[in-house]
């Protein structure tokens, strides 16, 4: 892999450089791997002990450490230090990756249909599956094994990873006597722009009107998305988190993988939920809300668990001795 | 779209018409946002104020609110509207779907072993495969990328959403010296018949025995079900659920999302599992289970979750002071 | 199916025949539903009355119920019934498969890369998407529909079930004003030897470094493991099991189903996480670790749960009635 030098890089990505321009980086890596060949970061000021005994060639740091990061060796000074090394990702994988140039633009193993609508520039990945009436917009790659489903459609510059299945019908049935009789799921699903969608994530189609996913919205793997629910800009979701049908979801809010969220609530926007915490009503007020179980030793835990079911009665104890002491 | 008259809807469907007969219907929606175009349904007479308020050209209600019905516009009168309203989305479904009758029964984009047996009228879309002596019964439908294992059968008039994995080995190990040793699944997996399976959901093989999926259950997306697993007629899944090896679970049951059945346990028919429950023991009795950490504000939920490792000791704290105070 | 006789199955397996040699066995079965025609097996002492009343042909027993297995017919004895079961059962396999000698080393329906390297004695199944860079040792095994991803390595002997996904993007994104800004992995992933991987599990590219599966280790169904992750020898996971970025687990783990790891954190080799479990801190201690909420009926969750958001309050109220009653 060819090395980069120190002048080249800011010249590209910009930040003040310390030190000298032609030292050459060949890698990227976290402080405390980091050789004199690799470029790395600091954006937590406190990991300021980790910095000044770092290897590395060069340090991207916030202008706070600007000085002491100077008399470790060369550094790249820039507000924002993490977002710099996520555009040096960008870059890096530009110069490393295989040349796509000769690749087809819809790969021959995909199944598409006549009636899909592919932009000039999309990228259809191995074996994807894009049916009837379906979009796929400018820039935007699907990886290999993803089922785009009938009219369903999906905006510009989103990635979609493999076995991702977005519009298969939503879970819904009314009873009848005991057994239950399918609802058929008559919207679709629309994914805005620059939304990224990780494996075998599952995203439903509406039961009437569609399901959306606005621009920005960052999904992990995993992830079930059900029928009719809509989830604002630039939230975020990590693996393995479940969000019921008709679930209303605000923008710029963040949930921990493994959370689930029921059906017909909504949250306002910069909400973040806990990991494996359960959202069971809704949620008016930005902040953070967690309910986890805490972890313990298993001994401890079933002490502490058989006492839980009895909370409710242990309530009514205190309450009483509270009467017996009142003077 | 073509539009329907009300009087060619309740001649397909039934039902008591209140109004016009020539009102022309170009499309299902909920009360709220139905235009005069659309028809919708009032299933929960709670309702009642969206009811009064819509603009739909026609609501489907209940005998008991037919009269309020009745003065905002037409209506159609049924014992059952939600049920009235599953069968109009099939029969919308049908006049709107694309005309499929020149795809092939069997996409010629899926593997499918020569000894497998798909009936005359099952529909296997692109990119399946299925294995050597796979059943897949009348009217059966496996959409796009369904892997259906060796021996494994499917019955009559099933969905089969994309992606979905019926018959991986089972999760079976010997431990042996800090290794584990593989106990080779020599079951199949069985499913009745009117069953539906959401996307990416796994349904492992049995180890000696079968897995078993009775008639008409209904599996919604990334739900996992273990090896020799059984569940009973007509039960319902919601996704993200996960049933470990040889759990018994009977008819008619719900199971929310996310929650979790253990092992070697049986559940009677008619237990109804609230989402995200653990369900750690067998359940003998019909009824609602619940075993959720309820949401808290960040704070608040750590000052609980500490005291929690308590309780314990906090029952032995009263039960001193129950003591102290006893004449 | 042949039958094998008794005297065969020792010879190949090992082991100390009681009865006769010439037994046939036709089938494997537990204890309470074998007939004379299937072998059986007792690992745990305490099913000796089951033991009793099988009608099993031969039964696999430890030293310490071998007389009373020999009262009763046939038995094998070995020092670990549970282990030769498991080495039975894939004798059984090799006996009963189909005849796989015609079928293709790689699938000519799998999407293999020119630059991956497979093994001579690896076997790629149906519709495999294999990218540039991807490594495939000898006698790995790739079900249908895996994607393994580029550059990322898999070792020798390896299952890998249907629908996995190795080496999608890890989870990686910097906040940048409102937005998120992607960071590109540049990591890969690495499994060693003798792994087996469950369907539609999900192992995500490292950031920087790679992912590690160490030797040994056996994931079940729709598992997430994040970027970075390592996982020590020999550690098992149940299905729907999330692990998110940069988590380091010892050897010798077992995860049960559903349980949620969260990142940055360590484990010691010799933990076990009950099911369901969510790991928030590390432990560096070997033990059983558990958090869960304990089921219960509905109605009474209710009241509990409701007294649990005020846990604290009960604690400090608890204290003020030991001071009032202190003389």
């Amino acid at each position: 892999m060819r090395s980069i030098s120190l002048a080249v890089l800011v010249e590209k990505l910009g930040g003040e450089l310390i030190g000298s321009p032609d030292v050459l980086i060949a890698g990227l890596a976290p402080l405390d791997s980091a050789t004199s060949a690799d470029i790395s970061f600091l954006s937590n000021p406190k990991y300021q002990q980790q910095l000044t005994q770092s290897h590395a060639g060069c340090v991207i740091v916030g202008p706070s450490v600007a000085a002491l990061a100077s008399t470790r060796g060369p550094c790249i000074v820039t507000p924002n230090p993490y977002l710099y090394f996520a555009r040096l990702t960008q870059l890096w994988r530009k110069r490393t990756s295989r040349d796509a140039s000769g690749n087809p633009v819809i790969h021959p193993s995909a199944v598409v249909d006549p009636e899909a609508h592919i932009a000039a520039t999309a990228r259809i990945g191995p074996l994807c599956v894009i049916e009837a009436g379906a979009k796929v917009g400018e820039g935007t790659i699907l990886k290999s094994r993803v089922t785009l489903g009938e009219d369903c459609h999906i905006g510009d510059r989103c990635i979609v990873h493999s076995g991702v299945v977005i519009g298969a019908d939503g879970f819904g049935f009314a009873p009848d006597n005991g057994r239950w009789e399918k609802i058929e799921q008559l919207g679709a699903v629309r994914i805005g722009n620059d939304v990224e969608i990780g494996a075998n994530t599952c995203i439903d189609r509406g039961a009437l009107s569609d399901t959306i996913i606005e621009d920005g919205v960052k999904l992990d793997n995993l992830i079930q998305i059900g029928h009719n629910v809509r989830i604002g800009a630039h939230t975020a979701m990590a693996g393995c988190v479940g969000v019921a049908g008709s679930a209303t979801i605000g923008a710029h809010c963040t949930v921990g993988g493994g959370a689930i969220i029921l059906g017909h609530l909504s949250l306002a926007s910069g909400v973040h939920i806990s990991a494996a915490t359960v959202v069971s009503k809704s949620i008016h007020k930005p902040g953070n809300y967690t309910g986890i179980f805490p972890l313990d030793e298993n001994a401890n835990w079933e002490r502490n668990a058989a006492s839980l079911k009895q909370l409710h009665s242990l309530r009514d104890r205190i309450k009483t001795l509270e009467k017996e002491n009142k003077p």
